[in-house]
Parts: C-alpha cells; sequence; structure tokens
C-alpha cells in the first residue's frame, strides 16, 4: 500500500445484502513521470461493500493527493484499488480511469479485485 | 421498516404473467445527515409484481416524506427498497438511486431483493 | 381477448427461419380510469413470427382504438399482448410502454410471451 | 425584498471592465402554493457586476432558503431578481428559471434588470 | 373566439418589468379534419405578460378539448393564440407547434401576436 | 417552372398575421446526372404565406418526382423554391438541402426568396 | 436467390482467425408493393468471414437495385441475407434493416444465418 | 497563390439570387511545420456564388494536395480562402478549420473574404 | 500583468485579414484561495490578431502555471485576458471559463477586451 | 509481422491481476490500395497484459507509419493486431477499426486473439 491519506470508512448497515455503490470523480489528475506535464482522467469506482463502505470526504482527499505525483496511468489506477481494498475490504472491486487525450490517443484503464484474489 | 405513509397497492390483474415494472422519480430529495444540507436524487424502482403493484400517488408522497430527514445515500436506498418488499412482497425489485455532485463526486447505489432473500 | 378493431396478419414468407420484427409508436394515448386525464405512451412491440406477421395498417388502427378507453398502464400493456398473441400465434413477442411523467413518475411496463406459455 | 438569508458580495476586483458571470443551480426547489407539493427547477443566474460580485457560499444557502415557502414560479423568479439587484447593485442582470413538468406542461421564466430601471 | 373551455388568468404581480414566460406541452393532440386520422404536436406558448397571466390547470383543460377535433395544423396554431391572447391581453406572445412526422413531412408552424396588432 | 406534378395549395385562413411554416422532409433522393449514382437529402422549406398555403400530399408527390431526375445539388435546390414559389405565391420563402456525405464531403445549399424579388 | 447483380466477393487473408465485418449503408430505398409510395432504411450487414468477404463497390451497386423494386420490409431483409449468404458462404451473417416512421410506426428487423442452417 | 491542383468551377446556373453553399470535409490533414507531426481538421468552405460554383471532385484532390505538407493552422486556413477566392470570385466566402486537440487544446480558425476586399 | 511564463507569440502572416483563433482548453486547474480546494474549468480564448499571433506551447504552459495558485474564478479569468492582451495586443479578444461544479453551482465567466480599451 | 517501426514495451508492474487497457486513437489514416484514395479510421485497441505494456509514444509512431501505405480494411486490422501480439503478447487482444463513409457505407472490423490461438 502506497503512503497516502487515510480512507476513513464507515459501517455498512446493510451487511447481509450485496449492493453496489459507484463514486465517479471528474476532476482526478496526476502528473506524467516521463515529462513531467500534467494528466487528467475521470476515475469511477465501484464496489460491493462487506463490512465498510468508504467516506466521500477521506475519499475526495485521498485522490486529490495524486495531483503532484509522478505516476503511470496503469500503475496509478492499480494502486487506488490496492488501497481502497486494504482499507474497506470489500467482496468485490473495480477502478477505471478514463484519460484525456494525449498524442491523439484516449487511454481506458479497468481493474478489478474480488474478493477471494491477492495480489501485492 | 421505517415510520412512513403508508405504500399503497392494488391487486395485479395479471399474476400469471411475470413482467416488469419500472418507476423514475428526478425529483427525490432527503437532507445529509452530516452537514444538514440537502441531496438530490434521481430514483428508479423496477420490480416483478407477484400478487400486488404499488399505487403511484401513494408512492409519491411516500418518497416526498424523505424531504425533511437526514439519511445516508447508502441507507436510504436500502430503506426504500425493505419498505417497499414489505408492502408489495415483489417476486423481484430493484431500487437505484443517482446522486448529484458532492465534492466533485458522482454517487450511485443499487440494491436488489429477490423473492427468496430475507433482510432485516 | 378484449373487444377490438381485428388486427390483420399476412403469411410469413421466410418461416423456417426465426428472425425479429420490431414496431414502435410514438403516438399512443389512453385515458387514466381514475381522473379522466388522457396518458401518453411509446408502445414497442417485439416478436418472433412463427407463420404469421402483423399488418401494419390494422396494427395502426387497433392501436388507435385505445383513445378514448380507459384503462391502467399494467394492464393495457398486458392486453395488448395478449390481443396480438391471439391474432399472430408468435414464437415469442414482448410489448414495452414507456409512458410521459405523471407526479413526477415516469414509468415503463415490459410484459412477454413465448410460445409454450398460457395466460387468461 | 424578502425576508430571507443576507446574500453576501465581495469587491468586483475589475470593475473597469464590463465582463459577465453566470451561475446555474441544478437543485432548487420550493412549494407549490396552491397543492402543497413540492416544485424543482434549475435557475440561471447572470450579471454584469458593477462594484460588488455575489458571494457564492451565502448565494446557495440563500437559495436553499425557499425549500419550504409557498410561491409561485412567475413569482420566485422575480423575487429572486429583486433581491440579487437590492444586494450588490449590478449594471445588469438575469434570472431564469426552469421548471420540471406539471400537468405534461414544462414551464421557464426570464426576468431581467438594467442598471436604470427600478420596481417595487 | 372559437367556443372552448375558459382559460383562467390571474394578476401579474410584477407588472412593472417585462418578463418573459413559456409553457410547453408535449402531449398535444388533435384530429385531421380530412382522414380523421389523430394528429400530436408538441405546443410552445411564450408570452410577456401586461395584467394577467395564464393558469396552468385551466391552460391544460383548454388544450386537451382539441382532442376530439377536426382542425388543420396552420389553424390550430393560430386559434390558440388567438384565444390566448383575447383572455389574457399580453404584451407580445407566440405560439409555436412541431408535429409529429405525417407522409415523410414534419411540420412546424409559428404565429406571433404583439400588443398593436389586431386579428378576426 | 420545370414540369412537374402540380403543387396544389388551399386558402390561408389567417392572412392578416405574418406566421411561418415549416415542412422538413427526411426522404429526398435524385439521381447524380454525371455519375448516375443516387444522391440522398434531407429538404427544408420554410416560408410565410400570403393568401395560399402548399398542402402536403401533393407536396410529397411533387418531391418524389424527382427519384429518377438527374440533377445538381445548386440545382434542384433552387428548382424547387422556384416551383414553390409559382405555386403559393408566398411573402417569403427559404429552401434548405444537406446532403449525405460524397467524396468526404457533406454540402448544404440554401436558396431565399422575398416577394419582391423575380429570377428566371 | 433473387435476380441481381452479382455480389463479389474476394479471398480472406485472415481465414484463421474468426473475426467480424459490419457494413452499413444509410441510404437504401425500396417501394412498398401495396402503396407505390418509397421506402427507406438503414440497412446493416454483420458478418464473420469464412474463405470470402463481400467487396464494397459491388455491395453499393447490389442494394441499389432494389430503389425500383416493390417489396415488404420483411422479405427484402431476408432476401438481402439469402443472397449475401449464397455469394459469399460466412460463417454467420447477420442483417438489419431499420425502416423509417410510415403511419406513426417505425419498424425494425433483424434476421441471421450460421453457417449450419439451411434456408429456401 | 500556393501551387496546388487546379479547383475547377461550373458556371453558376442561377446568378440573379443570392443563394449560399456549404461544403464540410471531415477529414482533412496536413502536417505540423515544426513537430513534422500529422495534424486532422474538419474543414467547412461557406460561399456565395457570382458567376461560378466549385466543383466538388477537383476540391476534393485539392484539399487532398495538404497531406504531406507542413504549414500552420492559422496559415492553411487562409491560404485554402486564397486559393478558393481565386478561383471562383464569390460574392462572400468564408472558411472554418476545427483541428483536434495538441497539448490539450483544441483550436478553430475562421477566415472571411468579401468581394470587395483584397488580400495579397 | 502578473509574474508569469512569458506568452510567446509569432508573427500573423495574413494581418490585412480580420480572421478569427479560438483555443479551447479542458484541462484548466487552479485552487480556491479560501478553501486551498482544486478548481476546474474549460477555458475558451478568442481572438481577432493584429500583428501577432499566441504561440500554442508557450500558452499551455502559461495555464498550467496556475495549478498551484489560489486564486478566485472572477479574478483568474481578467487575469488571464489581461496577460494575453499584453503579450499579442490583439484587435479583439474574449476568455470564457466555464467551472465544474461547486456546492449544486456551476459558474461561467466571459470577458472582452477590444482595442480601444484600456485596463489596470 | 511487417516491416515498421518498432511498438515498444514497458513492463507490466501488476502482472499478478487481470485488467485491461483501452488505447483510441481517432487520427488513424492509411490509402486504398484499389483507388489511391486516403482512408480515415478511428482505431481502438483494447488489451490484456501479461509481462509487457505496450508503449504510448512508439504506439502512436507504429500507427503513423501506415499514413501512406494501400492496404484493405480488413488487412490493416488483423496486421496491427498481429505486430502487437507479436510486440506484447498479452492474455488477450482485440482491435477494432470504424472506417468513415465510402460510397454511402460505414464499415466496422473487428479482430480479436486470446492467449493460445495463432495466426501466421
Amino acid at each position: 500500500m502506497s503512503e497516502k491519506p487515510t480512507i476513513e470508512t464507515f459501517p455498512n448497515s446493510h451487511p447481509s445484502r450485496d449492493y453496489s455503490i459507484e463514486h465517479e470523480v471528474n476532476e482526478f489528475t496526476s502528473v506524467c513521470p516521463k515529462t513531467g506535464q500534467p494528466d487528467f482522467a475521470t476515475m469511477s469506482i465501484r464496489y460491493i461493500a462487506a463490512e465498510k463502505c468508504v467516506e466521500l470526504k477521506s475519499l475526495k482527499l485521498y485522490l486529490q493527493s495524486f495531483r503532484d505525483e509522478g505516476i503511470f496511468y496503469e500503475d496509478v489506477t492499480n494502486v487506488i484499488l490496492n488501497d481502497l481494498v486494504a482499507a474497506c475490504k470489500p467482496d468485490w472491486m473495480q477502478v477505471e480511469s478514463r484519460w484525456t487525450v494525449r498524442g491523439g490517443i484516449n487511454t481506458t484503464i479497468t481493474a478489478e479485485h474480488s474478493g477471494v484474489e491477492s495480489e501485492d
């Protein structure tokens, strides 16, 4: 897990039901590690909570912490997934990042975690 | 089940066929329990009726009763599902709430009930 | 089956192939049996013909015959499905009605028939 | 001017230039004085500042204060215009309210103030 | 003026300001006088009130009274304009009707009245 | 004026008011005089009637008469304008043709007639 | 197979891979066999080639050959599918025709062929 | 005027009427003179012909001749305008180029010529 | 003029013609001086060049220099206009900033400069 | 594998997770081998990386190398897939090309590779 502001959680008040939660953030920005230029993305976070839900204000601050960080598209998408999984241990979670055009190319990365998988 | 105006029903006139009904309400509003600020959502209710259908006018009044209530996104979606299931005992039901942006984040919650499941 | 103008049919010229036919009517109107106010819907009829296809002009006149009839959303969708099934005995048929907003609520009803099912 | 939370202002830092400012609020809600039912609108406020600009947080609280107030479409649009004009004395201001459908009817009200006009 | 349900009015509470009001009705229907077939239109009514505003419920009932009336596109648009002008004597009024396709042709009619003009 | 099916007219029942009429036809087709290939366009006809209005069924048949005719974009747009002006002598008329892509190029032609102008 | 211009083919240069090809034609027109009026459709042809691919210029000329032919929606969709299957013997093919509105009704026909099926 | 394939013209068959012609090309490409990278634009050409109209096939070939040419956005837009004005001497002409994003920036250039102006 | 990276220019190669140039940047971000939270905008810059055009790469770097700067919506729009005017002395220039939603409010600021005006 | 600029790769930093990567390029152009005319496409490349990811700048240069190459739609789509598979040996990859209209026909080609398949 990366060094970042804490992602806070609150107890899931309906844990016996598998329901889905999606947060979409249109204002994600980080920095290209090769060129030092800013990158911009829409970040979609979808999950099925187990015992804990992600608290929105801490999620916002966590995502803002990438503003000055040099990190590749593929990497940041997986790092966010790993950090969120570590914080709230969901039954299932998906992170999708859709990046604005660079060199005439639009890029989308989609990473998924299910409860039984383990990474890192 | 929460204390709320009664959700009225009428008999399903075609009970031998599994057909689907969807009601979409663009004008749902409740209050954030943390900040006291109003929240706004589009609420979609989809179900397959068993013996009873949801009456539209009582549904409207039931949903309006959240106007001054402080309640979280995740909670209100499940509460509405529970109340509607208790009222009309459908074969299947889904409630989806799509909330307007807060702190740069759009949130969508989707909860589902099938006849054999039991919650609360 | 309701008392209505006859839905005419013509022979399916390619009966050995299961192909799909969809007719979408943006101009359906009937009357609310409770308030006497007009209702408006887009009506989609999708089917896989067996021996007979639905003739378009008679379909138009059949659907226009609901203009002065007081009938609920759920009921009219199923009645149209029943009448069309009786007229052309398709392998499969679906009727979907999408109604304009009433009391801040948009409603969609979808009913389906497959050849082996029997209703009414 | 109606009795309402104060609309705060801050000094226009570029008063020698006529530039335009627009604020659009998708979440306006008030109450119909006849039926007691909630109404919903998108409210657009466009102006050319003279010495003062409208502060956004106080604007939000001011608009939220109509949440429980019974008031007609035509009236509330003009009241908001009058209150804002009194608060920031702009060279020109326009308020446009676009209301969700009632009885099959969408309504839009547009009221405009220019510096030399006086109302009420 | 045609024989029709009364279009009711209420006093304009801001008569000293020229502001605009628009009502858009997606559910207008009348009958083609030549074929007897139903016609469908979206009807937009825009005006600047003088002393009186059009009351919405009576407007709805007035427009519904054309449901069984045989009348041409061009004629009904002008008749509605004349009736509304007679009822509320506005400073300016425009009626625009946009009709669904007939014979591959979409038709739009737009008629305008200003205070000094007189017709019929 | 070209040799074509007669464009029929009916008397304008509101001649004392200058109101506008628009007919849009999505299904216009003619033939390229150079290649013999079919061309396709959306044809918009807008006018302010004087004493006569264009009858819709004869307009449809008139426009269909170009189906096998070899004629250039610029020419057919002006010919239709000339024929319609000759038939109904409007106070003002505009014909706009928007053609589907040929050789990577979309073309739009717009020709206008006002009462005092004379051509051909 | 109908009597029509030859649909030419060229060898599939990647026969060991199952990849899909789609051609969409917005400019299809034929004639209604009952009324003699022109019909218009968008025609989508999707297939997985075996040994042969459809050559585009001959496809265009083949589809243009229906311009003066009286044929029903359901029939022409199946005839085109049969002719294309006979010409290029694909592993799988689908023809979908989406017709412009007639009598307030939009119609879509979708017919599919897989390599083992035989028709006519 | 630049050295380029000839832009051919044909006589305007309706010179006594001022009507407008627009050609839109979605497939324009040239080369950035600084980086050597390809640029892409949609090019709109609008004009009122005097005695001559632009022939479409030669226009296509003329525009394709920029495919390997290094030239700035501002320059190529004006060069095309100058060449077209020289070829057909229109009463009025406008060229608008809308370029795909480079460095996060979308650029649009619009240049206009009227008969009495002279440049270069 | 604010202290910022230099906005470079290049000579306008068609100074005798008044043509317009527009650059739209979807990726502008600065910081709210009150809350320290990031703000996001689409920035449109439209101008008519006199002797000099704005060079795109230096424009990108200039706009990126606001990434860590605390500045109000109204102020930054006017500052950018002033800096660009100082750099290229255009005949006319407009800067429009459209900001993402904050507290349920979307804001747009539009400032304009013409050659004879002077500010600051 | 065709003779082309090298497609460079970098190590996949999250190889234990199956996540998807999509690059969409709106600016692909090649040449029709029959007519010599330019073709234009949007090219979508979707894959699940194994050990290597495709480097974006080399991908851009690789795709630009088709600018002057005469090659058919079906062929170029499969060639790009083969070259990318050879370069990064993904678990799964799909290439979809959507071409601008030619002769009234829009064409889309979709080719897919999974790890166990071998072609050429």
